[in-house]
């Protein structure tokens, strides 16, 4: 699967196969290297795309890592996998680096089955602080020797999230070595926001405090005052120091969490230095570095939102491949959300847009281009946008929430809690739902559809297209439905016609597409598509092959179903997330239900971690491209 | 449904049908007013069991929102809804009280299905700041006139979620005036943890600045200086104000949020007094108010953790019924649970303790007693408890989650992506799994079956009684089976001998109780003994009832379902979980898949939010007590 990169690998970086070949390299020939891990970035995902931005803003801090911290005895978590390419590069998976986020290739995020380089797995935000808590505290548990530094490394505004507010809350409470860095690039994927990352910006008013106590502290150490055994002067120091000078309290000492900084975070001499320095301190601390999102690429400095996932570009003019949309060509169906949500806000002053740090990604902006003061992005934070949300809806407010599927687990309970339980109409737009290609496991929007349909008073829905999409957006708010869950997947569909008129739909009312009686197949959402090919080529052969679209998940279409069950032919389901619990489940519950005594062969995600891929090979892998429900249907058709 | 209370209501109190009487008093009435209450609480929970300590703390605070804002009109959002009785009392319901927490009466929380001044749900902690601020947030946007004012009322520690956090940090990015309360009382259920809690603890340091300037803002406000077109002044003021004399920055300002405080919580007179200065100023403020847990009642206050929730207790003397547990009597489970977590600890030093601000309710407290170094409490922070024990996990330790079912909800990501996804050896102890009983809609812990089943390589039991649990317990531990829930209900089960020795479990094996061949009927759980009985009872009446306790949700018995399959008899399910995405549904795909054309009779929690009321009446309510069982029984089995 290792394919031989197309351009000159730098000198330096062609010899580091570990970071023990990088432990040997002198300090002056740092500067060099990080050069050489950035043009290996620029060309290496010029051609394979992949997440750019964030770890050309780390690639400083990438290499003072692994030239200070015995890696992999000393563990490095990233927070943000699309930090880590750098990491990558370093440790072993250079040449392998081509296969990235392909089938079968290297995954896009550190991936502990992949590297014992990489800790934990690292595709959700905000994780960081808690889980190397837990390997530092483990490290003191069993009294290891030598020591073990465990170091988080929080980029691309985490910090926001609730999660590591909650790890931040406990490093004080146990004895822990444990080292934060905040990789601060004033950016989550588009944007940071809140009032923490304006508090961060701010942070340099304790500079006089930061630099006096730092230096205070690099002269005890020279003098040989300063080990462990002191540790109790150097913080009284410290503590006077603070006193004495600094107007301000520092946000993180608050939480007695030691903090250094701001650095900058692309002085390699500085960062290698100060990293020496902290390394052997007892307790938790938090070293600050202010880092450029894209640094090294004039364009994606100048534009690192749009540069966070470039896709193809040329490395010597920065053009991207696709990066403007051809209206030939089906859209995303994220614009089509995007677009439809402008188009419904103009017909209802109530309607109001949410997403949590992902505004262009789920095609918010659109709103927020159009009617700023009507659109919120909260950062990192999918439970407060859905717990807002629901005090949104609690007085008068029609808020449509944009998630991705995987992200929305972070906000299962809100939404049960804070939204279903108090029928509020909240509208979730569930982006990325289904397989998502080259993201991988941690992206998949496998589960959506079986943890919602547990939830009482949840309408939940796919449209098999565009204007299906549109529909249900549009119908979501004619009328007081209580939350309102639709799902669609990542990438573009099969229509440029989509901007059909707004329709109202019947909850709960599904459709019949192709009438058979040899055998149903029940699908919900734009794997209708691969279904209906299918179908089509069944019927070709002789198989009088029946295609229903559900389009509703909960409530199902007791006609419908009834009509189905009353052909007495198999029943095939055909879903883009998990087989068990969705929507195959929900029909044989149905069946059940109404006393017919029948197999459904349920087709969809099966139950194990999916890896990454292109959608079609994914779907293939899963049995559930056209072809794998065409061998579904011969299998069980009467035929 | 109400009945009225057997004690003397105090005068000022019962001429208080709704928050308009309460503001007809005059200032120096409160303090009675506040005797008053507490008085009922006293009494009226002495008979009636309920939340008590942090109502008790909360009287004053309710007292002086009541009087000070024009409720309904203005919101309250109430945080941790315990603090809420006295709300309640002064809201309409103070009759109705005698029915609090009781089948058909008064939820335990607030409820907005109950009442318009309960404006949200408020079982979770953590979401009032949210919630508030979208109400804060439509109101703006709606323009509403009169200035419609809304609180949050952030208490028992549930400051510390990171939901709370999020909320803050979003706070200041759009213009509203969210009023914060913090009713600081140092406790969640148990004793506070973490770094704010100590920080809160020590904000006295910057009284000089928040004296100075509280009173410099009254006198500009008496000066007729201060109003709305004056706010940048004022602001001005403070900040110079703030420069001048304070050493530290208030964590709060820090996040763009103007902190007044701390003030004494039970001084009607200073609340009432800060709440009318500070209630019509403009944009995010949190007001910071010290208490004390059990406030009024000597043992409480001595006491506050057992005293939460102490159930019926004599008024005079405060001695508790069963607060002694009788050793002729089953124990509860979670105290199963707490007493095998220390054997098992004993025997491996693998093994710590984790749980979420529950140390007492899910009885990890044994453990903490026993060996508090491997004891964690995180404070109300699943999400963090979860993945910090994916990180101990990571690192070689064997950690047990205990946290109760409804509140696991909070940490759905954390379980998949920090712990499934990398195969980690995390036990998740599900305490409260199942219909709770009193505690209501917010609490039952309906969903966990259905939104674990369909996570990858995760094994999920259930025991059907005591020496089951223990064995699973046990059974986790002995190999790496990989992350491990184990469920069970609250309240106490059946058995007295349940200190049976230790007995590895085969994973993924169930167990036939009783042949039979005319209906088989599956459990899961404790729900066995109800189960049980119906069988019996049917064997009686001559219908050949099977049982079988599957034990294991995942991986399924596949032996012996074949075995209730090759019965060719009415097969049922009961379950103490949903009816939809459980072991009902789980039993249905395992037929579909091996080809069994059957109908599956599901008996469980049905697809709506059960109210509060006794463990049995819900059972019965939900069709699956003995009594249910048994109905289903005879209508399904052949005879």
């Amino acid at each position: 699967m290792s394919t031989a990169p197309t351009f000159a690998c730098g000198p330096l970086l062609a010899g580091i196969d570990s970071p023990a070949d990088l432990r040997r390299l002198a300090p002056e020939q740092l500067p060099q290297l990080c050069a050489e891990l950035r043009d290996f970035l620029i060309h290496s995902l010029s051609q394979n795309p992949g997440h750019f931005a964030s770890s050309m803003g780390a690639v400083e801090l990438t290499v003072a890592l692994h030239y200070v911290f015995n890696t992999p005895y000393d563990r490095l978590v990233w927070d943000v996998g699309h930090q880590a390419y750098g990491h990558k590069l370093l440790t072993g998976r250079r040449d392998a680096f081509a296969t990235n986020r392909k089938f079968g290739g290297l995954s896009g995020f550190p991936n502990p089955a992949e590297s014992e380089y990489d800790t934990f797995s690292a595709g959700h935000a905000s994780n960081s602080i808690s889980a190397a808590l837990g390997m530092a505290v483990a490290s003191q548990l069993k009294h290891e020797s030598p020591r073990r530094n465990v170091v988080a490394i929080v980029g691309d505004a985490s910090i926001s999230g609730g999660l590591a507010f909650e790890g931040l809350n406990n490093a004080s409470n146990t004895p822990n070595n444990l080292l934060i860095i905040l990789n601060d690039n004033d950016m989550s994927i588009d944007a940071n926001v809140g009032a923490l990352n304006s508090y961060l910006a701010h942070l340099t008013t304790s500079k006089l405090y930061n630099d006096l106590r730092y230096k205070g502290f690099r002269l005890l150490k020279k003098l040989h005052l300063v080990n462990d055994s002191r540790k109790g002067a150097l913080l009284r120091f410290n503590n006077s120091l603070k006193s004495l000078i600094s107007k301000q309290q520092n946000l993180f000492e608050g939480l007695n969490i030691r903090y250094f900084g701001p650095f900058d975070g692309h002085d390699i001499a500085t960062i290698v230095r100060v990293l020496n320095d902290i390394r052997d301190m007892d307790g938790p601390r938090i070293l600050h570095l202010r880092t450029v999102k894209g640094k090294g690429y004039a364009p994606a400095e100048a534009d690192p939102a749009s540069w966070h996932a470039p896709g193809k570009f040329d490395p010597a003019t920065g053009e991207r491949q696709g990066a403007t949309p051809d209206p030939t060509k089906p859209p995303k169906y994220q614009d089509v959300f995007g677009e439809t949500l402008v188009e419904l806000a103009r017909q209802n002053p109530k309607i109001v847009g949410i997403t949590a740090a992902m505004l262009s990604g789920t095609s918010v902006g659109t709103l927020q281009a159009a009617m700023p003061e009507r659109v919120f992005d909260v950062g990192i934070s999918e439970g407060h946008a859905v717990t807002f949300a629901g005090g949104l809806a609690k007085d008068g407010m029609r808020p449509y929430v944009a998630i991705y599927s995987s992200f929305l687990q972070r906000a299962y309970d809100h939404i049960i809690h804070d939204v279903a339980l108090q029928h509020l109409p909240v509208t979730f737009c569930i982006d990325r739902a289904g397989l998502v290609g080259e993201d991988g496991a941690t992206h998949h929007g496998a589960y959506d559809l079986a943890y919602l349909r547990s939830i009482p008073g949840l309408t939940i829905a796919s449209g098999r297209d565009e204007c299906a999409l549109r529909n249900l957006l549009y119908t979501a708010q004619t009328d007081d439905f209580g939350p309102f869950a639709i799902r669609y997947p990542r990438g573009a569909g099969r229509r440029t016609d989509w901007h059909c008129e707004f329709e109202a739909l019947t909850i709960g009312k599904g459709e019949r597409l192709t009438a058979g009686h040899d055998v149903a197949v029940l699908t919900i959402g734009p794997i209708a598509g691969e279904a209906a090919d299918a179908v089509a080529e069944a019927r070709r052969a002789g198989i009088d092959a029946a295609h229903y679209d559900m389009i509703f998940l909960k409530p199902l279409d007791d006609e419908l179903l009834a009509e189905v069950a009353a052909l007495d032919c198999p029943i095939m389901t055909v879903e883009d997330g998990t087989r068990d619990g969705g929507l195959g489940s929900a029909v044989e519950d149905w069946l059940a239900d109404h006393g017919y005594e029948r197999t459904v062969c349920r087709l969809g995600i099966p139950d194990r971690f999916i890896p990454q891929g292109s959608p079609e090979q994914l779907r293939h892998l899963c049995g559930y491209d056209s072809e794998g429900i065409l061998q579904a249907i011969n299998k069980v058709s009467k035929k």
